[in-house]
């Protein structure tokens, strides 16, 4: 299978981007196509002195920046390195799209120039959510939309949940809505009914899961909507890094601490690694008719050889036809549902 | 002026209410009502050696339970010790009342009983938020009321922002709106809406913060609707102590960590003080006409000695009746905004 993936996108990209990439080619057997200016993309291979057959160079002249705006830079852009790899997924000379570039852009153009999956009202955007100490979970919506409706949330589970069992190979993962309390009856309108839409899913519901237990796990996949979702992730990121300073700032209060801390330093150091987000292997846009990772902007080598990776089985395990076949179900369920509500009319 | 606690609300009722009322009168000069079965409380008393004039006892017979349903409860439950208090809040025999009771019950009672101030479309729970290594913040709404409005959000940011500053002392609090970001473009129709209210409002609005900031003391005043106030609140508890548990696994992974940990116990203990909820002095219930502070279920007499102490700023500096005169002048804002609106059309 071909990967694609963005050369130019994120902050370090070039660079990082092709390194990843050789990284990458050593693991696996895939092919992988860097999309982006020719000779820069070439002089890092070469730097890298990359001899080998599997990363192939697509040249694309233009480049989506942070500060473009989504809309026009898809539309105006035709020859970015990220129009140009989105449009390989739809012609099908490639098969999955990995980029580190403008979110929104990203968002847009998988929406754009991918089309939507059959039944799927609205793509989204996940993200590994890091429990300390634990596997992680994905979070869904991610992406910060508007106003979500419960049907929505449905569709978030269900793709959550098939992300979850076929790229992170989590068995029967367990789908939670975020709520103010367990209890059914707790929650908005709109919580309350996403609740009755995810009890009639084919997917693990396991019910509302308070935020409180979030971090520890309480589920694999963690519904709400992107207002919430955007407080979940900076909160945590947030808090943790609040802590880690305070936690700093107490180690360096004294000698004695001093000379504990620099005990400390192997532990001190794979705490860090828990909350690195380099290591979970990009963000899937769920819903879009292809599948595509985002990586963060920051993203070294390491992130982008991670995500080249959880992107094998993404295409292999074909996520996107799973996702449309569970939507035709899910069709089902809710028809029937409807049935249900006229006779008891 | 006259303190009235709950004698019978929270876990350790009235063992923990009377203890810290007595620590209380040390440090006060105002008399202190204690409401609950006379026989317990006396018994309490005599068990301390309280010998002094400042402590009372109001006799009520009845407990409203964490199980009561809270309308039921204030409606049938009238000798209890949480009606009976806020009785005397409203017929003028005490000035604030602090209770560690049923929450529900207890903003339920305080609408019912006390009633709201004019103007005031939903009273709200506040809650005060720790930032570490720092001043803590208050939140509002952090009752969990079902969906706001952005006249709510106003109200919310208005409230916070006097008790602030007249109660925690904080000059000129900052008042900011959780948001997606800081953009007045960023969110949904209703923190849009907020914002803009909020701008034209006698506070000291400081815009739209990202949840990422509230935990390092991003603003005084944090104003979001109770969904998010719910998950912001459990969230920064869940988060934080997932990440000491891992801190304290990582301690205890060898015998040199584990001696490093020994030498650090200060330290850590002194982490630990920074997420102690009994140091803030209880939650005030905000919009009734008259002061109530909400403290912990779980409280110690600690957590009731500090919210007995800074229930006095809370009467004495006439909170209730400065939110009353704001809210006259904030129709005025308001009026002016609407026959803006007018000439526009």
């Amino acid at each position: 299978m071909n990967i694609v993936l963005d050369g130019m996108g994120g902050d370090y990209a070039p660079h990082e981007m092709v390194k990843g990439a050789v990284q990458a080619a050593e693991l696996i057997e895939d092919d992988i196509y860097i999309v982006g200016k020719e000779d820069m993309i070439q002089a890092e291979l070469n730097k890298m002195g990359y001899q080998g057959e599997q990363i192939h160079i697509v040249n694309a002249q233009e480049v989506i920046t942070m500060e473009d705006s989504p809309v026009k830079a898809i539309r105006r852009k035709s020859d970015s390195s990220m129009v140009v790899g989105l449009n390989m997924i739809k012609e099908g000379t490639g098969d999955v799209f990995v980029s580190g570039g403008n979110t929104g852009a990203l968002v847009v153009g998988s929406r754009l120039i991918l089309g939507r999956i059959e039944g799927i009202d609205r793509p989204v955007l996940a993200s590994v959510y890091p429990c300390m100490g634990k596997e992680p979970s994905i979070l869904v919506d991610a992406g910060a939309s508007s106003e979500a409706k419960a049907h929505n949330l449905l569709e978030y589970g269900l793709m959550g949940s098939i992300f979850m069992e076929h790229v992170w190979g989590r068995s029967n993962p367990r789908v939670g809505l975020v709520n103010l309390g367990v209890e059914e009856s707790k929650g908005t309108s709109m919580t309350k009914d996403a609740f009755k839409k995810l009890k009639k899913a084919p997917v693990n519901f396991v019910g509302n899961v308070e935020a409180r237990e979030v971090p520890r796990g309480a589920c694999d996949v963690i519904v709400c909507d992107g207002f919430v979702g955007n407080v979940i992730l900076k909160l945590t990121e947030g808090v943790a890094m609040s802590i880690l300073e305070l936690v700093k700032s107490k180690l360096m209060a004294s000698i004695k601490s001093k000379m504990a801390a620099l005990m400390l330093k192997p532990q001190l150091k794979s705490l860090k690694k828990e909350f690195d987000y380099e290591e979970y292997g990009g963000a899937p846009i769920l819903g879009v008719d292809g599948p595509v990772l985002k990586i963060h902007g920051s993203s070294t080598a390491n992130a982008v050889r991670n995500a080249i990776i959880k992107s094998v089985p993404y295409s292999k395990e074909n996520v996107v036809e799973i996702i449309r076949q569970s939507m035709l179900e899910l069709e089902e369920v809710i028809e029937k549902d409807e049935e249900e509500y006229s006779i008891n009319e």
